[in-house]
């Protein structure tokens, strides 16, 4: 069996518009690298860290915490060194700390021999989730886990669903660089939101389940609306509106804030039509004076995966 | 082309559990029976009412008004006699009303050489439920044209899905014989719900959709719950935490109340079962006063029908 093993860990876009607190999907050309290390001396360590500023000690580090929580678990006869070489921003919200945190474990797991499945792996990645955003969630989790689309049905237990990717879908990021804390996001949503409105939004849920069972890329259009949570949320990321009206104009079947944001996305059939959209979205934020990047990611039916 | 049309009409459960005003299915052996006639005396009649006391004037009939819509709008060179069998208890919350409301459009559509698709006839049968309930809902309305599982997307404008049908899915039903009126048990419900619980619920309605799917009848069991309608209907309908008790017990996949009540459903993985969970329903519903009646049926995938 190796002693070493590197993985690519995916970002992951969670709540797909309609889905809050549910949905995600994962990305293809988007993600982290980790290189995780079996060492004969116990414990869990950090023993390098690229591309963004985080910290070393375990516990205070989401791949770390984790880590951790599978290695109490599994109590194994040696050590973890994790190197963690980061290329999704921190809090850009396309599923940075979901990615940290499943990467520790997917790869400690492989180098065990495999003891745990996937949802197991996701109990153990959700405490690396609440470090990250005080808040037990796996809707970035599973889809880095598991890949392409997938339903969080419940978190305890955890009941994780994959649900069919139609080949055509390409997804589209902007990324503006600003700070939108998961915490302050979650806080702006009301407690209550009135029961014609959560109508609307499950109508919507369950027509985006059949529409990605039945590659319908006219019902996803339709299904792809946030009325509950997207109202709230946008007051925090200048110019959603109309970033989201350029890429409906270019041709997107979809455009919604990625998790908390500010990250926003859009899906679309086929990839000209994907790289249209974010030419739209790059010509209208060209015009404010936020810096920010794009990109265009098939949807990535595998998750996680060794290198 | 013929001139008169016999017509089976059928029983139908809105809701199912997590999808309320959006989801339903289609009973198949109970259901109403009409007759249409073509005529040269231009306007609808009401000739024949049997089974339930109900108006035979067209305006005050959900059928006759239905049937006017439609009329008014294909203002064909001919009119229309109306016979209606009534199986289906006014009141039950079986689709009553919907049965009568589609069951004249449908049979006149047929006379006329199908001018209309279900989307349109489904329009026209709106009217009459408005007459039946106040509100224009589809969610009995779209299976009984439609046969099998329907999710209304929206009603404005009308977009119905038809989801596929596992093919062991039985439905028990009982109808406890009080009142429950659908004005009552709309204005019970609160106008604002938790946040937490419409994601609950809106995770459900996604599963089900994917338990549809895949004939996946554990997912099916796991997805078949309402906690933002039913504890407030329920109030409406005594014995109903028994009843569902009894027929989870008896190896239901689920239970909960049909449309607006009383009538309560179960549905279960194969006739045997389902009849374990009739006389489970009947031997409960014995014990107290109130008077039942039970029956099973197949999901009827086929909606309405010629005789």
């Amino acid at each position: 069996m190796k002693n070493e093993i590197k993985i690519f860990s995916p970002a992951t876009v969670a709540n797909v518009a309609c889905g809050f607190d549910v949905l995600g999907f994962c990305l293809d050309n988007k993600g982290d690298e980790m290189v995780i290390r079996k060492v004969s001396e116990k414990g869990i360590r950090i023993t390098h860290i690229e591309g963004y500023d985080l910290p070393f000690e375990t516990a205070k580090n989401v791949a770390g915490v984790s880590a951790l929580a599978m290695y109490e678990h599994a109590k194994p006869d040696c050590g973890f060194e994790i190197e963690i070489y980061k290329k999704i921003k921190p809090g850009s919200g396309i599923g940075s700390s979901a990615a940290s945190a499943v990467g520790s474990v997917f790869g400690m797991n492989e180098l065990l021999g495999k003891p745990y499945n996937k949802t197991q792996l996701t109990y153990f990645a959700m405490k690396g989730e609440v470090l990250a955003s005080k808040s037990e969630h796996a809707d970035n989790l599973a889809p880095a886990l598991f890949g392409g689309f997938t339903l969080v049905k419940s978190t305890l237990p955890l009941d994780i669903l994959q649900i069919p990717t139609p080949k055509e879908l390409y997804a589209t990021l902007i990324h503006p660089q600003i700070q939108v804390k998961t915490a302050d996001a979650r806080e702006i949503l009301p407690k209550e939101v009135p029961l014609k409105d959560a109508i609307a939004q499950w109508a919507n849920v369950g027509s985006l389940i059949h529409a990605l069972h039945t590659s319908d890329y006219s019902l996803i259009h339709r299904s792809l609306q946030d009325i509950i949570v997207e109202p709230y949320r946008k007051q925090l990321i200048p110019y959603f509106d109309d970033v989201k009206y350029a890429a409906l104009e270019a041709g997107a079947l979809g455009c919604a804030i990625s998790g908390s944001g500010p990250s926003i996305f859009a899906l679309s059939k086929g990839k000209e039509v994907a790289e249209k959209v974010e030419r739209a979205m790059q010509s209208m934020y060209s015009k404010t004076d936020i810096e920010y990047n794009t990109f265009v990611s098939q949807i990535n039916t595998q998750g996680i995966k060794i290198l």
